[in-house]
């Protein structure tokens, strides 16, 4: 199994790369991980920027670690980007993109993605809009493959959302789009399936279930975020949690089952900020044995 | 009372100026609000940026509602700011909030603030780099103060928050920050308090109160934050919520004994962003109902 940390564990409390790489490596036991924009905003100015990039560049090289993608975080999920109702909050979304995808290569990163827009309640619930901002979004990705292909990079993740303003949010939609993209995109886009997003009750119901979302998307996921939930919010826990419902063994039967074992899994966990830093810290690295010995069969003490 | 709605509500949900202005005054019948920049991110290209909120300022003109000042919202308080390790960092921190600055201008704000900055792990638990940072913290949000000055505001609000590598985060740092900066400022650097902020009990205790804060702080204290909680967290709720803990009707009284009745406060409510949009949308009228009733004294149906 292909197993990896995203970085927002690191966010505000261990920014500096040579503390979050030495515990990746010596703390976590992990040599792969996402990078995350809320450590460094590609809206920084440039030289500024590709000073912060180097010094996570080095840290991953010094730590032997890969990183294998950079991902938005929650900063740029709280706008509602290329899926924004006005035309010029549109393009300001596709020029930090640009920049995003720009700082992915900096750090060397193979990949760069995020979710990528949201539509207001206005506009989604008026038929002739969200067709034309689908449309205007295809286009927009299209575009952003191409600029991911100058800088390097070699594929572009979308993540499904649990939001019907988003896109994509359904097993249908996601594969709609993929094949709406289809011919005109210059690298790979892919999806990235979280299972919290995806098992998300009050939208899906109570039979919504990973098997789907495999079979339904296969070669189209590009990776998966894990975390743990109640299926009821978009949780984000770690394990051990009193709260938490999700089976990490049988996701990770079920993938391998699906034939997508090499598909890049990162754990991605949010803590509220205001929680103290040593419950954090005993979280991400019980969270991480867990996942090591259910999702990667890992026998550990 | 001086009672408004931080934009906080229509992240995401109502971006579109014309309309949450349309919800604001019909709807929820209040005429002034707090800008949050998670609606408009200060990194916004010039003309796009400045396009975008002549859009506000025209929206507020037209529905008569007072901007009282732009805030820092979710998306910047993911980065550690003006306390980051890496002083590259700090300096795009204060090119963000030069940004800032101009955004609440141009929008038409009196003021500008929010939470200026967070240590990391390591930096918080060193001594003389607490230290040094806080110094430079002074100077930073001096030289913000005269950059306020020079777009034509009134006044800049520094946020305090329940967490220890932050500034400031009790009443006697509070105190310590302003009576520091005193002197140094071209126009006044206040505090804005949130009640759920100041009274997160795993951080100040179970005896933590409105009126110490209140009484240590006086006329420091430019404005409030308004939200509903169970004390355990930085909630953010809104009213009715079953879990929620915080007497509107006894701070009210409390404001009102301590002289402060024209502190501008602002109910912040901060829905999942995968909750439903009409259970927000309720959730937003009922609490800013409770507020009128118990905040500002109201006889309403």
């Amino acid at each position: 199994m292909n197993f990896g940390i995203n970085l927002s564990f690191a966010v505000k409390r261990w920014p500096e790369p040579a503390i979050w790489a030495r515990f990746v490596r010596e703390t976590l036991k992990l040599d792969r991980i996402q990078f995350t924009y809320d450590l460094l905003d590609p809206w920084s100015p440039d030289a500024m920027r590709r000073s912060m990039a180097a010094e996570v560049r080095k840290a991953a090289r010094d730590w032997s670690i890969t990183i294998e993608s950079a991902f938005s975080g929650l900063a740029n999920y709280c706008y509602d980007g290329l899926l924004h109702p006005d035309p010029e909050a549109r393009r300001i979304s596709m020029e930090w993109w640009k920049r995003a995808v720009e700082l992915a290569a900096e750090v060397g990163a193979e990949a760069s993605g995020g979710p990528v827009g949201a539509m207001s309640v206005a506009d989604s619930g008026n038929p002739a809009r969200r067709e034309q901002l689908y449309r205007n979004l295809l286009d927009s990705v299209a575009e952003l493959s191409r600029v991911a292909a100058e800088a390097g990079l070699k594929r572009f993740l979308v993540e499904c959302t649990p939001l019907a303003r988003e896109i994509p949010y359904t097993v249908a939609q996601a594969r709609k789009f993929i094949s709406d993209l289809s011919g005109q995109c210059q690298i790979p886009v892919l999806l990235l399936v979280d299972v919290g997003h995806a098992l998300y009750q009050p939208l899906y119901g109570p039979k919504a279930n990973m098997k789907e979302w495999l079979t339904g998307l296969g070669h189209s996921i590009g990776a998966f975020h894990l975390q743990n939930t109640d299926f009821q919010s978009d949780s984000h826990w770690g394990w051990p949690d009193s709260r938490g419902l999700f089976d990490v063994a049988a996701f990770s039967r079920e993938v391998r089952g699906a034939g997508l074992e090499e598909v890049p899994a990162h754990l991605e966990l949010i803590y509220p900020f205001e929680l103290d830093d040593d419950t954090v810290r005993k979280s991400i690295e019980s969270s991480v044995l867990h996942c090591r010995r259910t999702y990667c069969g890992e026998s550990l003490s």
